[in-house]
């Protein structure tokens, strides 16, 4: 896949509603991050390894992924364009800024030629079953043989000993292993639940993105490489830790409590969809009782503090749930904004599209991609002033760069 | 607060509700981690600037945390150790491995003092709302001047520009403007929900510690510093994209949205409590049944293939969840973990304590605050092979280390 070559061009203030959003086109493919002049392999299926390395991708690092002849997984799951296979919005939205080589690890001139790439990287990451690197000739000592000062990233789903090492696990399971999922049930019924969306994997993507940056900041400084490990149940944990097991923080005896805001109904129906409204300090509460003609309400003994307030909670629940329903969403929004009120409409995927602030923030970036067409992505969400981060390259169709990336190597693609 | 120095001791394989869990007693200061000799100057309150900073002061960096006289909010958070205040649960699990110096950033000797603190600084890492830092006389450019280059983080809510980057922005606001709370609707009821947790303000502190790290890395390079800005509202839709929005990733006509395991029931109550399953692959479904001793449903029709179950999926959710109710979740996990199927217990926070393979992975440390007494933490969740991120110091009580940090610039407390 070559880069278009015409001038990136930023939305800025523009508001996406009120006329076609600009396409970006891709600059040459300059690389100006701070990762720029690393090179990172990539063993990576589906989320972990891939949305990592891609954000390596983003800061500048020249982002190789090996696939099999079936490609990863995720090129079939998402949204598909009619008549456009081997690649989807899921596909898409973790590996931009990469090129993709196929590979038959199994066959010798297979492990040759990857060997021979491995030789030329900076870093390699792989997402395999405890094991699995090590088998196919590609684990951390036989990198390290290639280029001693290689970073090799190793993700694993529970560790690499004990029984659950060789569960089979997916996000589901460490959902449901770290806390995750009972932490969502709700009060009322006490029936555990999901994160809609593969937050264990993500947050694990997104400490091997820190642990290889420290792990090339620290070759910087020595000149020596090293083994980088993370466990999707040790990221989840160390996720969940700060503030959803303060209860299990402390062991032993005298241990206080402390009232927790669980109880408070955040969200609340408008007339059409609904509204996220806070009400911790004393102005916040002042700007509800205001926007919604409830100003008696400010100095209410049963609802004057925040103390006042959760001891009164089923009330201000009920007050507020049925304040707000007597506009749109639409309508409370400047009514809130004006008021300086602690507020959000709660967007779908479709609204958010739709919403000013958003538009203003200048986050979506519409692109064209030569295969699949037009498709949005949020800029890299890490805004350097002397480095900035850029998207290059879209997506690569499987194996679009096999015989650019072998011949590189003084090799043919046979 | 002075580390006390006996050994480091790693529960290793131990199992924790055999025995009294071995105390961690924190070794001398010596900080081996890839970030060891930088120092980070923290102006942080609440959570996304405090946990990237103690991220960063895991892997070795000498973090000074800057306290108003009040100290920072979550001092009063989460839950108390009876008799001890100025200090809690929700404090100590992101404010680890830092010293904290009292200052009032409003007297000019307060100024002064820290001015001179920053001119020492590799990083400084500030959460005010947008203009504040510079009204106080810590922005950007007032520390560039002391020390040029300076590796600078500002965290905002929703940008430095436009109506929405002047609003009051909590973790809820941004769940709501994202799409986590409307993507939390359960598909029966459509009624958007939050996630349990500050989600977007820990993404955030993610997306920072990376910022930081790779900054530092381009400086290690070229000497230069840089400002670094993260938005809560980019990092949490950078976040979302991948699989939360699939269905948006596209623009234009002809877009096919896959089949999607939304409408499957991922967890099932047990005798006890409840259970999470998977069945994906035929290996994985096979599991299932024969655990359950419905081992006629591997073959028949309607569920042979993931697309017949999804298609069938309200009598697989129904077969599925009667199924695991004739027994405790205790009595499932030996024997689906003995059939190789996909499955965790979901644990509450209490049940995890007593996880035998979170015991088995070694996550879970346990330390004695001298001011709190026991405490347990995650271990640091990236693992270097040569460069070991460690927890040195306990979180400090307010202004400990004021004296200390001033004598060492040749300042009086006063």
């Amino acid at each position: 896949m070559t880069p278009a070559t015409a001038r990136r061009v930023c939305l800025g203030l523009r508001i996406c509603w009120e006329e076609e959003p600009e396409l970006i086109d891709l600059a040459p493919a300059t690389a100006n991050g701070p990762l720029a002049g690393y090179r990172v392999l990539e063993f990576g299926t589906n989320v972990s390894a891939p949305f990592a390395a891609m954000l390596l991708g983003d800061q500048g690092a020249d982002v190789i992924k090996v696939e099999t002849a079936g490609g990863d997984q995720t090129r079939g799951a998402g949204s598909l364009r009619s008549g456009v296979a081997g690649i989807s919005s899921y596909f898409m939205n973790v590996n931009r800024n990469k090129r993709s080589i196929v590979v038959d690890l199994k066959a010798a001139d297979g492990l040759a030629a990857v060997s021979a790439l491995a030789a030329t990287c900076d870093v390699v990451i792989q997402n395999y079953r405890p094991g699995v690197a090590d088998r196919l000739g590609i684990g951390y000592e036989a990198i390290k043989a290639l280029r001693p000062n290689i970073v090799y990233v190793s993700i694993d789903g529970m560790g690499t000993a004990g029984t659950a090492a060789k569960r089979r696990v997916y996000d589901i399971v460490i959902q449901a292993m770290s806390g995750f999922a009972a932490t969502q049930a709700p009060i009322a019924t006490g029936v555990p639940a999901l994160v809609n969306n593969a937050v264990t994997d993500k947050i694990t993507a997104l400490n091997v993105w820190q642990g290889v940056t420290a792990a090339l900041l620290h070759r910087e400084r020595t000149g020596l490489g090293q083994h980088v490990q993370v466990s999707m149940l040790d990221a989840a944990l160390a996720f969940l830790w700060p503030d959803a097991m303060t209860g299990i923080t402390f062991t032993g005896d005298g241990v206080i409590k402390l009232a927790s805001p669980a109880e408070i109904k955040f969200i609340h129906p408008t007339k059409d969809t609904h509204i996220v409204v806070g009400f911790f300090g004393p102005d916040e509460w002042a700007a509800l009782c205001n926007v919604t003609g409830m100003s008696e309400l400010i100095d209410e003994p049963r609802f004057r503090t925040l103390k006042d307030r959760l001891e009164n909670i089923a009330d201000v629940n009920r007050i507020l749930s049925t304040a707000f329903l007597s506009r749109t969403t639409a309508e409370w929004v400047p009514l809130l904004e004006a008021a300086d009120a602690v507020f959000a409409p709660v967007n779908s995927p479709d609204d958010l599209l739709q919403d000013r602030a958003i538009a203003e923030a200048g986050i979506l970036e519409d692109f064209d991609h030569p295969a699949t067409g037009g498709y949005r992505q949020p800029r890299h969400p890490v805004r350097f002033s002397e480095t900035p981060a850029s998207i290059r390259s879209h997506a690569p169709m499987l194996g679009a760069d096999t015989a650019d990336i072998l011949g590189e190597l003084g090799l043919s693609p046979d």
